[in-house]
């Protein structure tokens, strides 16, 4: 039985652990992973990409099991001479993290696009799946917040640790999807959409033109980022109530994808209020590896035998 | 006995030791240390200050005492992942040097100035004697050589460590000394040339523009970078002889300065040959903290005793 052409569209850390996953069950070359950029951003001179590098160092296993950001084995050497030297520390930048950083802002520096610098940095680490970048341009996300006007995304997120109530996301509309990413998406056989942040993390890749009409076209599975109405990690469930005026649930992911779906999965329990769409009710707290793979072969079953 | 106002020029290693001596000796109120920026480079879209690094880290009693770069508590695991991204890894970044190099280069960035910010980053560490960078501009030293050609300074001494012979030292002429440099030459009543190497370190202050001629409206102590021929550090024993078409040796250093010198301090034994200008014989080798005060001492002795 030969695996389906998958385009899998993930944000951070909750789309890195089912990453893994789907890695394993598909093999490399039937899995294309298409990462949300709307949270890169320029600190200190370099340009980051916190949801490529979570990916990255995840399906490399050398991602922090506990933090889901950063690397497992890492030192802080820098950091802690850059708060000496009074340069803003907010960002927790790793001694080897600094190094990915460095590597891809002088990648892009001399003119090399986002997607070849990822595509030089996986193969460094051994990562198989082809990581695509959205887009080589900026799309950076801002956030409306009710109290402190609109600000970017990672000063929201990690500054203020997310505790900023949200009026509103403004999605960037200046760059657009890549060649590669389209070349994907028609490609694709099925696409999987992780369990992250539908409006900081999918969104962001929906949005970009050609985008949503190609995933449209085929058979769409996204996992919950929720589970019994809290998000596996990040801010989703405060999100839901002031962006989607309703309780934060499996229900309002359902609804937020809508007509783009072919089948929701969710935490056992969690299946009350969500129509017009199929639901496979399974275990989404996917932190161990093989709770990963599992979620991808079930996904997988489905889609070999829906009618 | 108040302390005499000093102008210190120096280089890196060799001369930061003796910053070390004078800083211990005068007072900072009565020091202020102009260091060569001609081997200043870009790295990574760094910008990187080797000599200023090495005066500020003596200094602030944490430079690695036997490598004469870089910080004696120090890690490379930054530099490690670069080579794992196959980034060029000949110039060894360590971690903390790194924050060094990423709070300049972001000061640079937002405009700041490189006395500025070498004025903040010295403050930080504890430094307290004044560290002017000879320029706020470029000053790149590029060397000549008779295999391959003129190549960027850092290239010729670090990756090729020095060994391609030298036809020629091409200093640049394109930036001008700060204004910090010239009123502090204005306010000095002693020069002191450290043990640095005159054709790369000292030479590029000399060349700047109001420079020379201020320095030679005063007393002058040079300190000879050679003991019986050998550079303390670094390829100035191969460059005397292919740049000056004589043996390594003080009387070539005493003919380099020629009228600009009112004393040359040099190794017992290494008197011989040193016309037209005093000498002191004393111990030059002062990798010891005690030794650099005592050498600074002496100096300042027979600036007080001199008719």
């Amino acid at each position: 039985m030969s695996a389906p052409r998958v385009v899998y569209l993930s944000g951070g850390v909750g789309g890195a652990r089912l990453a893994h996953g789907l890695g394993a069950a598909l093999g490399a070359q039937s899995l294309r992973i298409v990462v949300n950029t709307g949270d890169d951003f320029e600190h200190l001179g370099l340009h980051i990409s916190p949801d490529l590098d979570t990916v990255m160092y995840t399906l490399a296993d050398m991602a922090h099991p506990a933090r889901g950001w950063g690397l497992e084995t890492e030192s802080f050497e820098a950091l802690a001479m850059l708060q000496r030297y009074g340069a803003p520390s907010w960002f927790a930048l790793g001694d080897r993290d600094l190094a990915t950083h460095l590597a891809r802002s002088e990648a892009l520096r001399n003119g090399q696009t986002l997607t070849a610098v990822t595509e030089r940095l996986r193969s460094a680490l051994g990562v198989e799946p082809q990581l695509l970048p959205m887009s080589d341009g900026p799309c950076p996300i801002r956030i409306e917040t009710l109290s402190h006007g609109i600000v970017p995304f990672q000063h929201w997120l990690v500054q203020s640790r997310g505790e900023l109530p949200v009026h509103a996301v403004h999605l960037s509309s200046s760059a657009p999807a890549t060649g590669e990413v389209l070349a994907a998406l028609e490609w694709a056989e099925l696409i999987v959409i992780g369990p992250s942040n539908p409006y900081v993390s999918i969104d962001p890749i929906l949005a970009l033109g050609g985008v949503r009409e190609r995933v449209a076209a085929r058979p769409v599975v996204a996992v919950s980022p929720l589970v019994h109405g809290a998000a596996v990690k990040g801010p989703l469930a405060q999100m839901i109530p002031a962006l989607a005026n309703r309780p934060a649930g499996s229900d309002a992911i359902a609804a937020h994808y809508g007509a783009l779906l072919s089948l929701l999965v969710v935490e056992p329990g969690d299946e009350a209020g969500v129509d017009g769409v199929s639901v496979l009710a399974t275990n989404v707290r996917i932190t161990e590896r093989a709770a990963s793979l599992r979620l991808a072969e079930e996904i997988l079953d489905w889609y070999r035998q829906r009618p």
